[in-house]
């Protein structure tokens, strides 16, 4: 094909690129090798799948009803296992062909949850008998926590678990509608077992959420084992490629060796015994470990949730030629979207939110395998802080994420309303991350609670966490002079550096500390005259601004630190990502963030108007030069035109024409409904030619 | 059936009003008369359309195709029409049966624009003959303007309508694939007739976008007219129930008369003739008349828009009961979820903007009838004011609502995400206005020029317009003052009385003055080094801010206004209303809206840090104060169960076993998909059996 107009501008966008979008790309995927192998794999996949021709209307987007959609997902969770399997890799493990959570796919969570969990919580010898079953695949397995009446808060699970002592099993039962498991990937049609969360009893006594694995359908006729009625949940905003279902238990009778065993086991007389000694909340947070493992993978998944839809926007942007700027005269041709002030503004403010969720999610995956090693060593220290960034990480990482795909969207006016423009679909799966694996609110509030501790250490003269030493450096300088009406002067802010790297990031710190002493001083007042569960909640919309402050700062060093290292390694990308992190930190400060749960850097009083304006003046600096290097920053995560699906958004910046061509392929347009809409009774023409009587005319 | 847990729960919130939630129906839906004739008209809808049953699956979640759901649509529009025509009403004009805007249904823009359009544009004799048509609703009309290259820039569109002289005919051409109509409602399927924007050329002159009445369909066979290809658009992220469609017109002849008259002709010769005079401007506002009218409509939608998801979530909100505060004992009971006090804090800041959207619209309502009495009467003076305001509110209450819509649709967790929820369609919905009639980048562009205007008239000591005085009375003071370091003391804000309507609306205005004299004063100075059109531009970002601010402003305004008016006549209103335009207003301040186009009123350093906590005092007041009244706060719009169509918000409470049923009435669950699944070639079981290599073991 000729290169018409949008794709010759499509082109040049991409030549003005001021280094090379691939050392980018082995930065975002895991280096040079694990990229390009990823790529081939992503080729024979798309290749087997039939998904290449860009000019061909997508499979997905034919209108599949809701059979049709789980069929294609089915189609395509083969195709990405078969290949893990045949080619012995691990690229679709956590993130589909598509770059969604594998949990989008019938199988996903097999690997996801399903064997994680079993790792977690089974014996050794539970192991040694179901993990080669799951990973050669030979049952298709998923995690069944949440209930109808129940998502996050696991200790109000109603399912029930209680012990036979006269055959020594369990009997699995669903008490009330609510007790219903409802939500579990895969649940619903495509899984043959499924590690079930139940309340144990044994001899009467309620001993608190355990794990079973449990079969449920027979693999022989793919019936339901009786006694489990299953079904799906029906369509959603997106995840429609799989099951999520509901699984209610009719006093199943389930193996005694079907309670997952590693951290408690019931003897054959009913004893039920802990294999470990330690608090009732530790042994919860075994219980949640799953949870744990996953949450880093959503954190993971985020920043290329983020990086799709803006991939989509910022390609549009370049090609999408639409009016002139205010006072243009009449004869101005019609410019590029990209070259509204506001447009550039938003491309390259989500642009560095999605590379500052991927290096947040870099740098935490690293304290996590060493959190993981210590652990493998016997050491669980570091678990209250791991737990607490990877809960605070995950809200703001999905929030930021759920935002930034609508504002992308958005950002291609009509035409993202569009399904074929792959947009709803992309924000429809970004939306989902803030609700699932902990939604958010509750997130927040463990994150400030781990904080409170720390507090409460420094109050007692003891020494902060490890891993809080650095963040919380300064803090007990700050309480002696926060009363004080101009800030202090170790805060003192030098104007002619104030976009400096190590000043960013201590305004950043100040704002984190400020809020901090703000919530806690707020509650432990609360706490005088109510209970601490009464002071918590009544102080909820004051303490959360704190959380949401800390991992602001977290994100910005975590930032930092990784554009300082692969900086060093590989020089010609420094620029681009120094100037997309100092963009990322201004912005921030200037575009306040959602609004319940943060409070503006302003209300701290330690910038002046004078600093607000340099700010907004080296954004203006920063834009400028950032905009030639838009298409590589967005071509750098490497998203095929089969995974991104859209019309709007494909690599060759042929919008209009694909676009015009998708939608005459769509089945509407091949059926003439538009005779069946207008001959049927009751249809159109009957409609019109009956209608004799003006509508309310005077008041039209 | 007797009340269950969720039912009791819900009975017990709405008995807890202080207010009689029927006579703030009346508010909302203009008096007492006219709510209740539209209670009758939608329950015989209701009836006729058979959807009144809340515990069956609602025909539109049965996973309806593009085909079903566009058939749908036509029956419920054939339904609310009909029942227009033969009880002579106009409930039904604006607003569906759903509350969604009437170009939801494929006969809605008949009345909406067709006729707006040939009423605005159209001669005496060319209304004499169309308008009883459209009236009795024999055509069914469209409005074409947008193409697939062009959106809200009307100067830029491509499509041709050609004077030859010979015949006297127009020849309508599409010259380009970019040229082609694209989105307008009704167009791909079920219109017999449009208006449609084309490039007028007598000739070889070309003389602007004018109006063409063009009939597209022969209404004997329904076909298309020869000469135009009819498609539909697809799926859309909502609005399904109508064709958005395109059309390609291939030199089709129209009767000279086509072109719609009233403000220019062309005469047998080809001479082209303004039949008034007046600048090019003013003609061509002239001709987006029928988008001012309509954006009337669409601000009075978005308080509807806003008030039905959350509605859903008020509901669930009250009868989800989930976890237990932080600290809480193990024995603590679950509670409801609006205990949360950020829950809490969400619902009631949102219940607020439904209100100050609805407020807002009735006011400006008010001044747009003004308005068109004075534009009868041969005045044109408050043209740019109304044109200003309709622009500014409808990006402000557009942006709200769909920000709003979904911050709801996330306060149900993850069952919001279900479709079935309802909520992802009215997310869908409402997301669509705030880039339809007019991208909000845009309308807020527009209102600032205005405001640009009234500086400068302030600057040249003349008046501003009189429908600006009162909102700008006091920005000469301040500009004499705003270098100062400290704010002037006719703006010392007593603290006692910090939250009194007249100090806070000082507040508003204050913020808007200080951004509105920032913005003028930066983009004067860009002037000095760049055409006007480059200034503007550049400084965009520093620009829209401030029209954010006015807009602010003028809500929080009439939501003053307008509660005074309501408790004079209704004193029982007076308290409670008041209390949600204070929320209103101390959220607005402390929860700063989107980003990109708000400043925080931090930055106006008018406020202390007192203030600051005093008002989160008060905020956390009126909370507890208000907390009996969400139900009948959302109750007073008077939304059926059949409009919300959501299993989680119907009034009864019953969430969960509506939920479960609905689940299992799904064709997916009727279907045995499962035993397809595992059944077919490529299927789970052959998938299962036929896996004999591990996934990269050691990497899971």
């Amino acid at each position: 094909m000729s290169p018409n107009r949008q794709m010759a501008l499509m082109t040049q966008a991409r030549q003005a690129a001021t280094f090379d979008s691939m050392l980018l790309t082995h930065i975002i995927h895991d280096g040079e090798e694990n990229a390009s192998s990823r790529r081939a794999a992503l080729a024979r996949v798309e290749s087997t799948l039939g998904i290449t021709d860009t000019m061909k209307l997508p499979h997905l987007h034919t209108g599949l009803d809701r059979r049709e959609q789980y069929l294609e997902g089915l189609r395509r969770g083969r195709a990405i296992v078969t290949d893990m399997l045949q080619h012995d890799h691990t690229h679709f493990i956590n993130l589909t062909e598509r770059s969604q959570l594998t949990n989008a796919t019938p199988f996903g969570l097999n690997f996801l949850m399903f064997r994680r969990t079993i790792n977690l919580q089974g014996t050794t010898e539970q192991k040694r008998y179901w993990l080669p079953l799951i990973e050669r695949m030979e049952i298709n397995g998923c995690y069944a926590q949440t209930e109808l009446g129940h998502g996050s808060h696991v200790r109000g699970m109603e399912t029930t678990a209680t012990f036979d002592s006269a055959t020594g099993e369990f009997i699995l039962n669903s008490p009330t509608v609510t007790a219903t498991k409802f939500w579990p990937g895969g649940l619903g049609l495509s899984c043959s077992h499924a590690v079930v969360a139940a309340r144990l009893e044994t001899g009467g006594v309620d001993h608190g959420v355990h794990w079973f694995v449990v079969q449920i359908r027979n693999l022989s006729d793919s019936t339901p084992i009786n006694g489990v009625k299953l079904g799906d949940v029906g369509q959603k905003m997106a995840y429609n490629g799989t099951c999520n279902g509901y699984a209610h238990f009719n006093h199943l009778r389930v193996p005694g060796d079907s309670l997952l065993a590693a951290h408690a086991r019931v003897l054959p007389d009913g004893t039920y015994v802990r294999n470990e000694v330690g608090s009732q909340e530790s042994f919860a947070k075994q219980s949640y470990a799953t949870m744990l493992e996953v949450r880093r993978v959503v954190i993971h998944w985020a920043a290329f949730g983020l990086a799709q839809p803006l991939t989509v926007a910022t390609r549009f942007s370049v090609v999408r030629e639409q009016g002139a700027p205010m006072f243009s005269s009449p004869a101005c041709p019609e410019v590029s979207i990209l070259a509204y002030k506001t447009q550039h503004q938003r491309v390259l403010t989500l642009i560095s939110q999605a590379y500052a969720i991927l290096f947040a999610s870099q740098e935490f995956g690293d304290r996590f395998e060493e959190y993981q090693q210590e652990k493998r060593e016997g050491a669980l220290g570091r678990l209250s802080f791991i737990h607490a960034v990877s809960a605070g990480l995950k809200a703001w990482a999905t929030q930021t994420v759920a935002a930034g795909a609508e504002e992308a969207r958005k950002m291609c006016g009509g035409h993202g309303y569009l399904v074929i423009s792959g947009l709803p679909d992309m924000v429809g799966t970004a939306c989902a991350a803030a609700t699932f694996e902990g939604e958010n609110y509750v997130m927040w509030q463990q994150t400030l609670r781990y904080m409170f501790k720390q507090v409460g250490a420094i109050q007692a003269g003891r020494a902060v966490d490890s891993d809080m030493t650095e963040s919380l450096s300064g803090y007990q300088q700050w309480l002696q002079v926060e009363g004080e009406n101009s800030p202090p002067s170790y805060l003192l802010l030098d104007s002619n550096h104030i976009s400096e790297p190590a000043t960013l990031l201590k305004i950043f710190q100040h704002h984190f500390h400020r809020l901090l002493s703000a919530s806690h001083s707020f509650y432990t007042q609360q706490t005088r005259t109510s209970s601490p569960a009464e002071a918590w909640n009544t102080s909820l919309t004051r303490l959360l601004p704190a959380a949401h402050a800390y991992l602001e700062y977290l994100v910005l060093q975590s930032m930092q630190r990784r554009v300082k290292v692969i900086g060093s390694a590989q020089p010609s990308l420094l620029p681009v990502l120094s100037r997309l992190t100092e963009l990322f930190a201004l912005t921030t400060i200037n575009n306040p963030g959602p609004s319940f749960i943060s409070v503006p850097f302003a209300e701290d009083r330690l910038l002046t108007a004078d600093h607000f304006l340099q700010m907004r003046a080296r954004i203006d600096e920063l834009l400028a030069t950032l905009l030639p290097d838009v298409i590589a920053l967005t071509d750098a995560w490497d998203f095929t035109d089969a995974c991104l699906c859209s019309a709007l958004g494909c690599r060759d910046g042929n919008v209009y024409e694909r676009l015009m061509s998708w939608t005459k392929q769509l089945p509407v347009n091949q059926q003439d409904l538009a005779r069946e809409a207008w001959t049927i009774e009751g249809g159109i023409g009957e409609f019109l030619r009956g209608n004799i009587r003006p509508v309310a005319k005077a008041r039209l």
